[in-house]
């Protein structure tokens, strides 16, 4: 046996900025390195940050990630860090200038550097280029076909990139065959509702696969639509967990390891070559380890409301902004959303605006108020009615047209305010509401990111008590007045109208749309499950006809299995009719997608 | 040699309307055998469009693709057509039940159905799956690995579908060693700028490689943001073009050919399987064949010109609208877009809306004018000072909010009178604009369709004279105002403003987006080329941060070989600096992706 100490450095970093991506882990390797490691590990990509998209098919993007990396090992040697076995996720490319149609310009290919003494001394390459779900990496990448086993003190381990655990066989066979110590996988695997247990169940299973000890060392923090939840982790080679790092926050996560000393294993396995470098094959004198810990796991709530804050935050501050806007009707959406925007910003940095009409009830701006107070976001009243009237002296718009109109001026406030102020500007809007369109273009669905888009309004009451309960046990004010929770939902763009008048109630909706866009079921088997036929055709349609909103609504964090975006690609123009019911039929002309048109609210 | 007439149909369909394209395939094939083919073959995926992106991955719509064939097949043969063999595009899926992590759920495959007496005697699967450029077929097809080789008439066809004509290799080499008589190939080939030399060109080589007369059909007609061109052809073994459709029309091409009779070849290459299917064996009597033509060729601007109105035209109408309305400012970008708008469909069918505010001059209300005048569209002028004034009298906008709360009053009227006519809102913007930014979110950036999102400011200059030229060819009035061509660029949002107080003149800025967005050359090469450097990294700059409002921008037709969307995927939040220049900090930071701020205009 041999020991080591290993360093997993859950990293935040940023998409394209590779000098300030470099600076972090240059930080981060020190810190590393004063706590003992031999050995620390960054997730995939970490130089680069995750995804690049089509930066990887833009030469001097991958040139300046290959200087860096080597630039990196420099700087580490020079600052004293030469003998920390440093691995790191960059972009790299194929060397073989092999082009041809349909492969991806220039050959990126997503690599591991293992660094040393200021060289980098193997290169892994990813073999599995996931594009299924959020991922496009077929697009990107050329794949990798060699498996590469680093010794360090007497340990050969190794270095895999995240799809590779995923699929079956491949470099974790291989792993297995070359009789490795320990299998190190570096990841950017993005966040969604208990992807925790998944990942934990995966890594357990493939340590018994590779009959060796498993490190898992994750990205966090929040990029565009993706949230990275870091939870790395390391289990020994019966799948039993060691140690592993909070949900959602930046850190380094180390733990002392005896491992099965060198034991020169084949050399190919299924088409792999197996490629060895050896750093030191010395085991270290023995030490006494340390112990590690264990964070606890987030409840559900919990999880879903630290992703969103952490999305939130880290697109705002990546922008380069320090400050949002939004409308607060009172509702609960925009006070859920509100709040969480004070979680993540600081209420002084959160800007909110009530913009009543003739038609808004006096609980409307009591309950804006009402959270203003609660949480000490900047508030300020501006009625819109003087903006309606003048559009109706110039121009006659009656039902939906002039309903939109309200949410539209509202829009056009928030806009004004944020480009004069410097915010940004959130939209409230819930995944049920955008499924069916309920929204208006150019109105509530402004703005530069939605912290709700993928958060159904059952779960947007779920959220907003949860959030009341943990103020209440820490001793604070609840955030959210209980009116904005209890009452009935209505978007108030005409007098006495409630969201029921167009929708079924959200918890019936809810099932009907976890059915259709989670998993995707038809019809037919929709309504096998019980739902009532005409409901069950009337909200296919209506998701089917609100593909071009959800095109144009603004990104927002990825928490269930489909999120709207990159996770569900439909066509605007779409003549398929999936609601099928008996006494209908099956191939009347729709009036598909009505682009620019809004319904309500 | 032995004789057959094939008929090649052009066709337009719709994604996900099977039962429409269904019909449209019955018609098509009545419309072959009224002209004696023997032989007819529709588009890649003619039975549920191209691309159904996602609907793939949706069970209960590849079971509808499958039914449908079969029901095809039925009323092919009901209808008298059952001695016709046809040649049909459609979604099948892979029967070997092997599901795992990245698959395609239910394993669809783009397949070919060759169909005679009533049943499907061959079915070919796609085994190039593209995914690059404007193509995602990985995420949603799994490859086939066999060439159907069918006898018809004594002739052994060899079917391929679309990219297994463009990689080396495989299906082409395979019907070569099979000792095809014809190789058949289906598509769904999207046009862009002088595709039709790209497309001859392939086609000549392949056919040479083949050793055999090669078939080309494609589909015609727009989709989303895909336009197909058409330009089906037949070339013989030298590569020499037989017969040639037109660009961008629907149509059915049908030639006589004398082909080499069925010589049994190899029954595998290179992995490929090769099966056979034998309709008919037996030559036909020799009969007189009757000549075919070959369609002319259009000049790069009528191209260019009919993308945009075959484009425009199927985007409204499969969506179900008849109408647009759009903005008239009296420059050029507008009045091109209205001009294709009346072109695609019926200047009654045509609603513009002037808008002027205090700052607008003589000339762009005159020139607005004129436009109606001469196009014949429906026209009004609505101005925007009541509403200017009612915000400028609640909320202090100055600056940049200030100009873009008067763009976003005008997109409100657009929306209003939009939601409550019926039209969809056409937004009028150029790419030249859109890369660098210059618009507003929510103002002229409205719309449901953007017929100009992929033509260069340059060329939108280019196109107006094109248009007014052939008018003048043809006796008829020019429909644009040549002071709308000749005038300096204005957004007219401040007293005085040009466009050229913001950035270089069109000429030189198209130069460098040419560069930058379309080659993907880093700043290094552009500056080496000869550009100033300052101006450079200004630009690359801007084309960088505005990666969010070109997320928001509505769709439209693909033109170049870079367009915005679906072609350059970018992420929003982006630390990449790719503009380094002498003298200047290259890692700075930069205040990334200003979303939800819209400079100008």
């Amino acid at each position: 046996m041999a020991q080591i100490r290993l360093a997993l450095a859950q990293l935040n970093v940023t998409v394209g900025d590779i000098a300030g991506n470099a600076e972090a882990i240059q930080r981060w390797a020190r810190h590393a390195a004063d706590r003992g490691a031999h050995v620390v590990a960054f997730p995939e990509t970490a130089l680069t940050g995750y995804p690049v998209e089509d930066l990887a098919l833009r030469s001097s993007f991958v040139e300046a990630s290959r200087t860096a990396v080597e630039e990196l090992a420099g700087k580490l040697a020079a600052a004293g860090l030469g003998n920390l076995v440093v691995v790191c996720g960059y972009l790299d490319r194929a060397e073989d200038g092999y082009e041809r149609t349909g492969r991806p310009k220039g050959s990126p290919q997503n690599a591991a550097a293992v660094i040393h003494r200021g060289r980098i001394v193997a290169r892994a390459v990813k073999h599995h280029l996931p594009n299924y779900g959020v991922f496009d990496e077929f697009r990107y990448f050329v794949p990798g076909d060699s498996l590469q086993v680093v010794t360090v003190h007497g340990v050969d381990i190794a270095v895999t990139i995240c799809e590779d655990l995923w699929q079956e066989g491949g470099p974790v066979r291989a792993t297995r065959a070359a009789g490795a110590g320990l299998l190190l996988t570096i990841n950017a695997s993005p966040y969604e509702l208990a992807k925790d247990d998944d990942r934990l169940n995966l890594v357990t299973r493939r340590a018994r696969e590779a009959m060796c000890p498993l490190a898992y060392v994750n990205m966090v923090g929040g990029q565009d639509e993706l949230v990275f939840d870091g939870d790395s982790l390391v289990v020994d080679e019966t799948g039993t967990v060691l140690t592993r790092a909070p949900q959602f926050t930046e850190g380094l996560l180390t733990v002392d390891l005896d491992l099965a000393a060198t034991t020169r294993g084949a050399d190919e396995y299924a088409g792999i070559r197996v490629e060895r470098t050896v750093v030191s094959d010395t085991p270290l004198p023995a030490y006494e380890a340390s112990p590690s810990g264990e964070a606890p796991r987030l409840d559900e709530e919990a999880e879903i409301y630290t992703a969103i804050v952490t999305g939130l935050r880290d697109y705002v501050h990546k922008n380069g902004y320090e400050s949002v806007v939004l409308g607060l009707s009172g509702g609960i959406d925009s006070a859920l959303a509100a709040t969480i925007a004070c979680d993540a910003l600081g209420p002084e940095n959160v800007y909110g605006v009530s913009n009543p009409s003739r038609i808004s009830s006096e609980h409307s701006r009591e309950d804006a108020a009402d959270l203003a107070a609660r949480t000490g976001l900047n508030y300020r009243v501006i009625p819109i009615e003087p903006m309606v009237s003048a559009f109706a002296d110039n121009i006659e718009l009656t039902g939906i047209a002039q309903e939109n109109l309200q949410a539209r001026i509202r829009g056009m406030i928030w806009m004004g305010i944020a480009n004069q102020e410097g915010h940004l500007t959130i939209a409230a809007g819930n995944k049920s509401e955008l499924a069916v369109g309920y929204s208006t273009m150019y109105g509530d669905a402004v703005g530069a990111f939605a912290p709700l888009k993928d958060v159904p309004k059952s779960r947007v009451w779920a959220l907003a008590r949860w959030r009341n309960q943990a103020a209440l046990d820490l001793g604070e004010t609840p955030p959210i007045p209980e009116n904005s929770i209890t009452k009935e939902p209505s978007a108030e763009l005409r007098p006495g109208q409630r969201d029921t008048d167009s929708l079924p109630p959200y918890d019936l909706l809810d099932q009907i749309l976890e059915d259709y866009v989670e998993e995707d079921a038809g019809a037919a088997d929709i309504v096998a499950a019980g739902f009532d036929p005409e409901l069950v055709e009337r909200i296919i349609r209506m998701v089917d006809a609100a593909e071009f909103k959800r095109r144009q609504y603004p990104p927002g964090p990825k928490i269930t299995f489909k999120a709207f975006g990159r996770d569900r690609r439909l066509p605007i123009t779409n003549g398929w009719r999936e609601a099928v019911i008996a006494g209908h039929e099956p191939h009347a002309p729709l009036r598909t997608a009505p682009p620019g048109e809004g319904p309500q609210a």
